[in-house]
């Protein structure tokens, strides 16, 4: 279960006062509260790249090259998307006899050969892009949505989203595809992954009416609790077919909360620094529980330093299937861990696009180059850091701190206010180990072929498959490559 | 339990990550978690004044009138203290044959006239001040230590303090002192009224050697577990006399944790804005749960907008005890609430020093004045606002936005991020709703002889009671009566 811009402090259990996730709570209660645990990359296509190929960003291709340490993710007008020689778990568990569905967004790329179809998984209901739009259909066609192979409307057509009154149904299909799959594998007693990824709390955010006013905190907290819903039935039919015990749920979310959008659009990151799209611990720290009582220790509160690639390794070590070896995996198998093994040391890296900005070791995270956003971006308003300024640290230039890099303790300052004194053993001690770590980490590091460079106005979902059918084909225009931008 | 500068962000059940609080969070399960609960002022020995008189301390002349909204408080210097026609919650259960001690901190003036034996108090063990120090003993002595009517010896001296190791035994001794005294009315079937407030999280903080280390967070950290464990091992106490029948137990922080000192002495707010000396969220709002299963509905999370004052009204209620009608208590009784009825609005008025900074109602919070510090504090690196900057709110001039109030809605806005745009039909509703509020507060208004203007060496605690029989009476330096200086 992977959220959209969720951020760590939305759960009731991880303090958010409004206290809208009972079902998360309970689900933490009943299973493993992961307090440490990091996304892959602070933005949602490299993140979701990274989490089915337990592989960075920088390995995988979810970056670009044209510029040094800006974010990219998939717009519908992106070239690139999932390279065929890279191996999603989906496929390897495919392999193992499993049968696998997408529910909710992709955004792995919206061409033919990138859909989820393509890398294993058997079944898919939702769509390849963000529910960004209405667009004209003219320069820009409506995201589709995709039943298998294909599509079977768009959104703000067929598949209505009235952004100005944040209401939508498509919580409530997710949800109940989600059932309607479980169902189905349970009586044909197959082996299922379900990639459950719904998106209510990416901007444009919105609820089903049911849902709409029903928290204290406006739209965003309505979509917070109908996904919260959906977890609980979810969970609650796994019980009831008896699937409880041989079942593994994970729940995390692909980036921090935005602070991009309005009040009422954006989650919270509780406790931490900026939000989606920086390397700042509200960038990249998830809400993050596992559930399942037959693999996972009840009522634990993890500090392991975990991340979205773990759970690739996880899975596999779940269902006895072997990691790749002829490539460097980066996440690593936390099922000890689930079963109560002692936490274990281990380095995460954050980029940003090309560019390691930060790593976290122990207790320490050392940044390396630190940024928000341009102050020409900054000037028009948009910031990624409302409300946060810290000198030195929430730089409006890329700040290259190589030589003297910044250093935060997390256990006694979460919210990264306090850069360690340079002139402390404790510092030297943490930047020393860091260089060693990161030295070692380049020395691997074959970076994959950019796959956000190019962008092309002819590649947007203007015919997906089953636009015939339809009557939903749009004509396509002229091919326009060009290398994209990338703001920030 | 009043804790000391602790703040809303550090119980494990409001999302300290370090999850350092395992009794307190089953507390709440046992009982009500508040979310939403407000100290009556952003600093010590007005708000601690204010939950024993259930009156704003521009009422109980808690307050100075030296400055425009300038915080004061009770330092040994200071010539007032609380003045005896306050009438104080000791006082009226005291009256009704209630047994009352104070353990710790009492702050409400440390002259003779004004120590809790002569407030309704029969008991107390702890000091008059802050344990500020090691002071020289001849420009400054150090801050006693009072069994009762006497001094049994001094901070840093009797009762060590060693601060640069953040080691200190005093939060042991409070723990055996309460679990003594609860003993003790047990067997005499005595009703009782126990104030604990210790003081390990206020700068200098303290552990003692079992905790130092304990925690993630280093010595602040390592202070509220060992704060935890008190309050674990009391609980404990009164289940196994019986007791946790008919005794109801409170639990909260007299204002936001302080943002002053190093990252190893401070306390987490949690999402909230700013920090102790501000009347931003982070200043004010306080960690607050209740538990007395004989009055208090299990696993209740409450939304009630409340105050430190309330439980004056509160306690009163619960014995029965008329509230006096010849002044205004601004605190109401919450027992209806703590038993499930349903909440209620109602503004909470937050001061600073004499001025009416702002005003929160229903879910909206109206600033009046804006203000964190001076800029000449805020160049020397003094900040109450680490890593936070909003322009127009987070200012270093005192700004007059009554005409203008800065508003935010605080449910889907906790953090004060976001201020509601002024064209908006919210904005202009609230402001009307909070300026009748505040007009007919004003009405009734009538503040106290302020305490915190004056004060003089002379009244330091050089020779309190007792000091004869230990050989510990300093001499007395002649008076030097001065308007009190307050920076902030």
């Amino acid at each position: 279960m992977l959220m959209d811009d969720m951020g760590w402090g939305d759960l009731g259990i991880n303090g958010q006062p409004s206290k809208e996730t009972p079902n998360l709570d309970n689900m933490a209660k009943e299973g493993t509260l992961f307090t440490d645990f990091y996304s892959a990359n602070p933005l949602c296509s490299p993140s979701r790249a990274a989490l089915l190929t337990g592989r960075l960003p920088i390995r995988n291709g979810f970056y670009t090259s044209n510029y040094h340490g800006h974010n990219g993710y998939t717009p519908q007008h992106i070239v690139g998307g999932i390279p065929d020689h890279e191996i999603l778990v989906s496929e390897l568990l495919s392999s193992a006899g499993y049968t696998n569905k997408l529910i909710g967004k992709w955004h792995l790329g919206q061409q033919e050969q990138y859909l989820p179809l393509k890398h294993g998984f058997h079944e898919w209901f939702g769509s390849p892009n963000c529910h960004f739009g209405p667009y004209d259909d003219k320069t820009t066609p409506n995201i589709p949505v995709y039943n298998n192979t294909e599509m079977v409307g768009r959104y703000y057509e067929e598949f209505a989203i009235e952004s100005h009154k944040y209401l939508s149904n498509m919580t409530q299909y997710y949800i109940q595809e989600a059932l309607d799959f479980i169902e189905r594998m349970e009586r044909n007693e197959k082996p299922f992954f379900l990639y459950w990824a719904p998106d209510a709390t990416h901007s444009p955010v919105y609820s089903s009416p049911m849902f709409r006013g029903a928290s204290r905190r406006g739209p965003y907290g309505d979509a917070v609790m109908e996904l919260d819903y959906g977890v609980g039935v979810i969970i609650q039919k796994l019980k009831q077919l008896g699937l409880d015990k041989n079942t593994l749920v994970l729940f995390s979310s692909d980036n921090g909360a935005a602070m991009i959008g309005s009040a009422f659009e954006n989650g919270s990151n509780g406790p931490f620094l900026c939000g989606k799209q920086t390397t700042f611990e509200g960038g990249i720290r998830e809400p993050t529980i596992a559930w399942g009582p037959g693999f996972v220790q009840q009522g634990q509160v993890s500090h392991q330093v975990g991340s979205l690639m773990d759970w690739f390794a996880t899975a596999l070590d779940l269902a006895s299937i072997a990691v790749p070896k002829d490539r460097i995996i980066d996440g690593v198998s936390l099922l000890p861990v689930l079963n109560g093994a002692a936490e274990f040391d281990r380095p995460i890296f954050h980029y940003r696009g090309n560019a390691l900005f930060a790593v976290r070791f122990g207790l320490h995270k050392a940044h390396y180059w630190t940024w928000t956003n341009s102050w020409e971006e900054y000037n028009t308003g948009i910031t990624f850091c409302r409300g946060e300024y810290l000198a030195n640290v929430t730089t409006h230039e890329q700040v290259n701190r190589t030589l003297d890099p910044v250093v935060f303790q997390l256990g006694r300052d979460p919210g990264e206010k306090h850069p360690m004194k340079s002139s402390t053993s404790e510092y030297k001690d943490a930047v020393m180990t860091m260089n060693s770590i990161v030295e070692k980490h380049m020395e691997t590091l074959k970076p994959g072929q950019p796959q956000f460079d190019w962008c092309d106005d002819s590649v947007m979902n203007w015919a997906p498959a089953g636009c015939e059918k339809l009557n939903k084909c749009l004509p396509i225009p002229k091919s326009n490559l060009q290398k994209c931008v990338w703001p920030h």
